[in-house]
């Protein structure tokens, strides 16, 4: 079954952008995923192509209008569509790896990607917009977020990763940050390789992964350490 | 002052992207900031110009090598280079606004991309990488989170947003998710603007929106309420 994702953006040429390179590249030639660009402004009611207006009640910037983009998405997600409506918004709640998989599995995705101040609230009312977040910081608009979120998710369809990373033992899959990793050369400028991964003993190594993944998450997230592993 | 980004990647070819387009590519142009893509690639040793190797301890996956980092990372920031040099990973301290406008602030940053199941940590050592994550997700590399961190940067370097979006009032800027927007049409399926927005009493529309977003923010994100406006 083919992931479909439709993303409706003012900027169409963005896409598939770095979804066009690489794991994600090689399965949209495939055919594991579809993704279709659709240009917000083609919906547009005037001969001028309006897509936003100042906003009520005052303020800066300027708003994306519902009744534009309403039209777009009724055209890009028509009635029985089962595919979830996204709108990539810093006032959304955060994208997380739970979320991710969960749209892995499904049938794909209808991707709003907003721009200036915002959108009129009517139709993230009246179309179920999803409003999704992908971190703490503000973007010129959605369209990096939803390059961010879709490169995330298709790595995960089926026959994607091949053999190129685990997709187990990664951060946030079991809830820790991911322990250090060394390759060849032994030594990099004096710098060996801990002795413990040249040790050969597999019950060793796992212990002295764990130990500096729980050491890591404390440091930096503790947000994300589980109880059970809370260093004391 | 040329905001400079050199972004070390084995696919130089995903830049600028969607860098290129809009207000962070009209800047590209214009000379207010400037991206270097270097292939990491073209610093191997050996004829197969190998990047990575697997994992010492063993484990799924592949690790990029150290050496080959190292001599990217020397080539493209010399000794003396004020930019700081940042890692695009899931195990990074998580990207937020102030770091962001910090970032803006300097002289520009050198961004390194991983990818396969991680980087030698020696490198990251011996070279001061900064960690930095977007977000809880895992991407295929680290190239979707570098586009979102400099489309994040570009748009406020002096002279980029013009009078497209005010900077300010922004969900983040002050802690509070941004409070609902609305514009033309009067009415949209039978859903008017709500009426204070239209009363033109501009100590009400704020009063409205401060409680809109506070609303909005403990709904969402009881994470970021500052004390004082937390809902009893």
């Amino acid at each position: 079954m083919t992931f479909r994702a439709s993303v409706l953006t003012l900027y169409p040429e963005m896409f598939p952008g770095s979804l066009g390179v690489s794991l994600a590249g090689r399965a949209l030639e495939s055919g594991t995923w579809a993704l279709d660009a659709v240009q917000i402004r083609d919906f547009a009611m005037d001969r001028h192509r309006t897509v936003d207006d100042t906003p009520a009640g005052g303020g800066a910037g300027m708003v994306m209008r519902a009744d534009v983009l309403a039209r777009a998405i009724d055209g890009a997600s028509p009635p029985g569509d089962p595919r979830p409506r996204l709108l990539m918004s810093p006032r959304g709640l955060p994208l997380n790896q739970a979320r991710v998989r969960a749209l892995a599995a499904g049938p794909g995705a209808v991707i709003v990607c907003g721009r200036f101040e915002g959108v009129d609230q009517r139709v993230i009312d009246s179309r179920g917009l999803e409003e999704v977040s992908v971190g703490d910081y503000i973007l010129s608009g959605g369209e990096p977020a939803a390059l961010v979120l879709l490169d995330a998710v298709v790595r995960l369809l089926p026959g994607v990763m091949g053999n190129e990373t685990s997709g187990d033992e990664e951060s946030f899959e079991n809830g820790l940050l991911e322990h250090p990793h060394y390759t060849r050369p032994a030594v990099f400028e004096e710098l060996p390789i801990p002795d413990v991964l040249t040790s050969g003993n597999h019950g060793k190594i796992a212990a002295w992964r764990r130990e500096q993944a729980e050491k890591l998450t404390a440091e930096r997230r503790p947000d994300l350490t589980p109880g059970p592993f809370r260093p004391s």
